[in-house]
């Protein structure tokens, strides 16, 4: 299964360059080679609809293909630009990550003067299994560890899925950065505890107004941050961000199967016949968010818009 | 396993009586069986040291042992009188519990004037399971539904040992009272999409003040119930009270271990080699509790202390 928003969009275009590579003999012509990639591309959409970065991947890997088909190049060359399209796809992500994890690390060190040694918490998985290698909100802590200024990154479980648990706290582990371990109900507790510099996260759609859709559980850790005065900042490459919509009320919330409540590792944990309600993300709202750290710099949700329309 | 503040207390309490109906031939005299009751009872506190009604019951038992020790009285009277003691402890609690239940309900019908039928939270396990029967945060659920005013209770898994998925689910399920299973991290995305009324908890431990100690995530609840303007109870019989510490921060804090955490029936769920922090409770401030649901009915944790003392 590939999960965490940038990636589907890269894993979904690669698997369509792979697609391509294999099935070029199979094109006769132009038109129904950007027919099939439309319709490949559609159905990617459609897989996981909380996510925007598949859907502004294909838009433009769509558009690419139709200028690909009205130029006067060949068939094979058409099926070459696509697949060299999707390759620097996963580069550019990246490079991108790399910048987020710097402007990210900047600004939590810079808003703690005189503190060499953070903590901050973080919510799901936004590693190199998120994106394609670094990571955004991960790539902060990666960052922030880097330049020596990393006491502990605390990770949360991540229920019902365990993202957390699995595969956040497999990359913290296997990168030997200081980490620990919390449940989704600790985090408050944990802001009351212990100092909290920070509490970094990653995204799936943010809308034009800055509100943010992520993992479940990533709004009560903002209302948390909020109430003990702990900036909270989105970790997120421009592709995330979908100015087409104004409000975090117009993204779509896909809902889960019950059995991922209920079962855990093929066991049954939770009473018989108990019903569940499994929304996979929630909307943070702007007004909770300190920053937007981007590829572009370290954002408020206020001026967003203007910075990502002038780009 | 027995868990939950009262059951722990009132199992602790009946597993003695049981012992001293099997063993009452073993004793010579009463100061004997006076000095075996009371370090039975000492090994009892120690056993769960975050709830307060152990302890509390120890040290009742523990002077009526002392007591009946000076009395004139014969060593066969004083066993029986030991054992009546802690079966009467059994049958206060359920009456106690379903005074709680009555004023918890007509408190939240009360302050939702018009609405008849409300949606409450709840966290852990408060039931039949945690105390003699009918429950204190799940006795209000269980008086919400039996007088009709009850459209829907959801209950959190809390984790890491998942009272809520398994015992909680499990007694709402068997009284077919409305109801769905949340995970911990959801509570605030929950109050932003539906109505909820109320949280209804149940508490270890008391303070003068009001603050309460309570399964971990009690206290991140409390936080997002504030953000959300919604009335925020603790439900606990005056036994749970402990007039004799000023503040949460003088409760002990009993820390779990890892392998909670980390297995889930059997099965590792989390990446190996990582840490973790495995508090079983946390405190929620008083300014964060509308009100302290006890028999003697609903008390604001400013007004706690005069109320108990002239009682």
């Amino acid at each position: 299964m590939v999960r965490g928003a940038p990636a589907i969009a890269i894993v979904g275009c690669l698997s369509l360059a792979a697609e391509l590579a294999e099935a070029k003999s199979t094109y006769n012509e132009k038109a129904q080679l950007h027919k099939d990639v439309s319709s490949k591309l559609e159905y990617l959409v459609s897989a996981r609809p909380t996510a925007v970065n598949m859907k502004k991947a294909a838009e433009e890997l769509s558009n690419v293909s139709k200028s690909l088909c009205e130029k006067s190049i060949s068939l094979q060359d058409m099926v070459k630009s696509i697949i060299s399209w999707c390759e620097k796809m996963l580069e550019d992500d990246v490079n991108t990550n790399k910048k987020i994890g710097k402007f990210g690390a900047e600004a939590i060190i810079s808003s703690n003067e005189g503190n060499s040694s953070v903590q901050v918490i973080t919510h799901c998985n936004t590693g190199s299994l998120a994106t394609a290698g670094y990571g955004t909100a991960l790539g902060v802590i990666r960052a922030l560890h880097d330049m020596g200024h990393l006491n502990k990154a605390f990770c949360t479980e991540t229920r019902p899925y365990n993202q957390g648990a699995r595969l956040t706290a497999y990359e913290l582990v296997y990168e030997k950065i200081p980490s620990v371990l919390i449940c989704d109900s600790m985090g408050a507790a944990l802001m009351n505890s212990q100092k909290i510099h920070a509490v970094v996260v990653g995204a799936d759609r943010v809308t034009r107004n800055g509100d943010t859709a992520n993992k479940i559980g990533t709004y009560q850790l903002a209302v948390c941050a909020k109430h003990h005065n702990i900036p909270f900042y989105v970790c997120a490459p421009t592709t995330s961000i979908d100015l087409s919509l104004a409000h975090g009320k117009d993204i779509p919330i896909e809902e889960r199967p019950h059995k991922e409540m209920t079962d855990v590792a093929g066991t049954r944990i939770a009473a018989p016949g108990i019903s569940c309600w499994n929304p996979a993300f929630d909307v943070t709202p702007a007004e909770l968010i300190t920053g937007i750290v981007t590829e572009l710099g370290v954002l408020k949700p206020s001026e967003l818009f203007k910075k990502l329309q002038d780009n």
